[in-house]
């Protein structure tokens, strides 16, 4: 059997779009002379639709946009993920379903029996699960269909089981010859490997052809990179999707081999911060694209979050597409201008200077006597960042622009920035960026010329909100920041074993409690861009109001 | 057997403090000779815990904390919730469990078994299902223990049964004549009215006694309403406790009637608005002193939402604890300053003029070069909201106060609100009150006696950023809108089953589309009080960049 694989990416709740995507990409798959093309888990509706799944006539819409696609694509078969209903008036009232449809006709249905609930996961929240694991007769082959997360219960790979079966073994020893998995398989540094591992394993092992057809590009936050794939029975990789952008390609299952096709091996991001970068700037074409903008604005300091941020949008826009503003105080250092303005010119963006001071002046004046003989503080610090913040959302809202955010990963989770200030904007670009890596970042943009002017990669971080400050006036060193950063919020580390894996305990003490003490800050960031396993926003919920403190406190 | 009910008010994660709360409690019911207390679900930890519960170490400390209490309260049966580990290597690693203790030794625990997942709740993002549904016999009854959820799914009051088991129909089979319920059930308008009546069908179709043992305060936006009661064999109630505060009542199970101990029936709201003015007034505590402030910071317009915050604040937290800010624009009308000076006398709050035309006219000259000579638009009155959303966070980090915001749901739904100005604040008092409720709420505050001036009633409401702007030049009527409002977000209606319902096509169309462009300022929005079956926030999760257009719209 002649198979395409489409990787595409759809809108949340396009229909009419992603129908024509559908369309298209099945057309040309029946061009190749294929048998069966397999489009990405809930393609019909886009993956993750949220609670747009709680109303009835969203559901009704994807039923009728399948119906119109059974009946319109002819001369070839077609998998596609989409919400079914579930006809028992007991438990959860939906399925995530694929279809293998064929000439007008629906010739096989599968729900989805493992339903991730973690993470910026929530499909317990909706769908029940299914519970058949069949295989099935199509074309003189036995296939056997899992949706993403179907196939993830694999007993050599996977450390913790938190199901209690495993479709793909129940197919195979149903003789399931062929797998096929649709997914919307999110991003992250080092999930391709962990994928290509998992899926050639099953394959090699149980002597099957598998199938992997991935969502791509980024909604919201939730970024997919593609990557799609086909492994033969030997668990080879034979076919292989490019990252971060729409694909098709090819397999044949007939043959022992499985080799039919050439150039099916696309070019994918090399090792290192390449896929990171990818990642960012897909996801920020896509937010701001799909919200229906074209044009953003950001606030450039002078420093390096600002200057990847900008270099980001360039090339996710288009630099015409970007307007840089500086912004600068009192406290701000003549370098600044000049390196703000070369980046500026670097990257082709547009550039204005409007500086803070006389509305700061106003400002001060205006609260002085409110503020009595106190002595300045934080508060002055966050009323310029929120003069600033407060200009840029003005020329967002009189151009169309959606403004971005700069902060990164380490400022974020530690509170050292400032709301309603330099944390205003309608997507965080970097915010799961940790400040080391964007360091490599800009040492990867400057690979082959200065980008980022080299004086920005270079100079002491510094929020310049007063005289002669920087990050490490505030901060311990970023390389151990992160470190304990990482342990903390993505290994779930507790304060004791962070201690124990090297750190210093009041260092340990005073970076979690400021995580903790910050809650409320990010509760209110704009959404943010995931390439690690736990980024802030969605995927990490903590309440607010709490008071747990980790026991080492108290030692 | 002599039952107590303590409902009590535990702090999410501050185990030693809700120890004290345990054992204060178990301490006074054993003082009145009962021989068996129960707690609420959870307790030990607080509900929800949300992602604390994937921290190793605040497992451990919740553990650590029951085999203290286990070890410490002796003399009294106690049945409390608590978070356990699942000993299988397989599945989730948690359960959300109950106790029953006595004189050092654990006699019994039970698994939740009903996990909702839906609205506010995730529970299978973190716990395994338990499966045993048995009685147990101690001191000479049998019981059975379900945790809140497990209740909820008895057909004869429960429509649409998302849970495949009745845990509560197996325990009766299995000879259950008592059965207690620890709960963490959070409130709506008309809870407490379906909460009896479920109950009491169970008690009296079963013929069993039935008890309910609620947590009471809130923790984020989420209100728990307390009012614990015990239900006698023939439905009949025969215990309740307070609303919106910490209470203990009694139960004897032994005779056939099951009364034995008296003035066990506490006051409790009556019907209309005065359990959503005690949910508002106890969440604003809770919430405020929870986060470790004692004092609050607002802007009052002039108008009734902020008048209404402000009132909250000064009930929740006291009058000397509470500081208004009047800011006046060139477009504040006269009466304002002498509205809201009479408000804060008449509650009791500080009280302070800040102007805002000098800052607002520095930012204009600034901004002139990037506006050019375009005719002003929002972007000027969304400026005029951000200066006071700054001096209000100014005075905020000066004075260590937590700023409220004053939107209500109306506004918030359809955006009439300025993000980053307006919208600025750690909680969000008001935001699931619709309007027409604010008008309400503001009646029964003055029942009595004025306490907000009738002219802040009277006036037709306005957001001053323009010159004689009046909310209805923008927005449909508020009976109107908050219909229509209802219908879309609570009843999740779509637009053609809004329009069959009478409402004009356009208007619905306007509304409906106000509500979905705006999700970007609600992702970036306070947590708020919730008091309706869908509120803005945790329990309502929207994609922010799709393209889901409701039928309707293109007819």
């Amino acid at each position: 059997m002649k198979i395409a694989i489409a990787q595409i990416n759809p809108v949340i709740g396009d229909f009419e779009y992603n129908s024509s995507r559908i369309k298209h990409y099945a057309g040309m798959a029946r061009a190749r002379s294929c048998d069966l093309v397999v489009f990405s888990e809930l393609v019909i509706s886009g993956y993750p639709p949220r609670d747009l799944l709680e109303k009835k006539d969203f559901v009704e819409a994807n039923l009728s946009c399948l119906s119109r696609l059974v009946d319109e694509i002819r001369g070839i078969g077609v998998i596609c993920g989409f919400v079914d209903k579930n006809p028992v008036d007991e438990g959860k009232p939906l399925y995530n379903s694929a279809a293998l449809f064929e000439n007008g006709e629906i010739l096989h249905r599968v729900n989805k029996r493992l339903l991730p609930t973690y993470d910026v996961f929530d499909e317990s929240r909706y769908f029940e699960a299914g519970t058949e694991c069949m295989a099935y007769e199509y074309k003189g082959e036995k296939i056997g269909i899992t949706i993403c997360e179907d196939a993830w219960n694999d007993k050599d790979i996977i450390k913790k089981r938190i199901y209690h079966i495993n479709p793909v073994e129940m197919m195979v020893k149903g003789g399931a010859g062929l797998l096929i998995n649709i997914s919307a398989s999110p991003f992250n540094v080092g999930k391709k490997e962990l994928r290509r591992d998992l899926f050639g394993t099953i394959a090699g092992k149980n002597k099957v052809s598998f199938i992997f057809s991935n969502q791509v590009g980024g909604n919201d936050g939730i970024l997919f990179d593609g990557t799609s794939a086909a492994f033969d029975r030997q668990g080879n990789i034979k076919a292989l999707a490019r990252d971060f952008e729409e694909d098709m390609i090819f397999y044949d299952s007939d043959g022992q081999t499985g080799v039919s096709y050439k150039e099916n091996i696309h070019p994918v991001s090399g090792p290192g911060v390449e896929p990171v970068l990818k990642a960012l700037i897909m996801g920020t074409r896509d937010y701001v694209v799909k919200c229906g903008f074209s044009k953003v604005v950001l606030g450039l300091s002078g420093g390096i979050d600002s200057a990847l941020t900008a270099f980001i949008a360039a090339q996710a826009l288009g630099p015409e597409n970007v307007l840089s503003v500086f912004m600068p105080s009192r406290y701000t250092s003549a370098d600044n201008y000049e390196d703000t303005k070369k980046l500026a010119d670097n990257i082709g963006t547009g550039f204005e200077v409007i500086p803070v001071d006389g509305v700061f002046k106003e400002f001060i004046r205006l609260l002085s006597p409110s503020f009595r003989e106190d002595a300045p503080d934080i508060t002055e610090q966050n009323i310029q960042a929120r003069i600033r913040g407060t200009i840029l959302m003005a020329l967002s809202n009189r151009q169309g622009r959606l403004l971005l955010s700069t902060g990164n990963k380490s400022e974020l989770a530690v509170g050292y920035c400032t709301l309603y200030g330099d944390m205003n904007g309608g997507l965080a670009v970097i915010s799961d960026i940790p400040k080391t890596v964007v360091y490599d970042l800009a040492d990867f943009i400057n690979r082959e010329k200065e980008i980022i002017p080299s004086r920005i990669i270079e100079k002491a971080p510094s929020a310049e909100l007063k005289p002669d400050q920087t990050d490490q006036d505030d901060l311990p060193p970023y390389e151990i920041l992160d470190s304990i950063l990482k342990g903390y919020i993505e290994d779930l580390k507790g304060a004791e074993e962070l201690v124990e894996s090297g750190f210093d305990p009041k260092l340990v003490v005073n970076v979690i409690s400021r995580v903790d003490r910050n809650e409320y800050k990010r509760h209110q960031a704009a959404p943010g861009l995931k390439v690690t396993t736990k980024a802030f926003g969605y995927g990490r919920r903590y309440p607010l109001a709490q008071r747990y403190i980790q026991s080492i406190y108290n030692k």
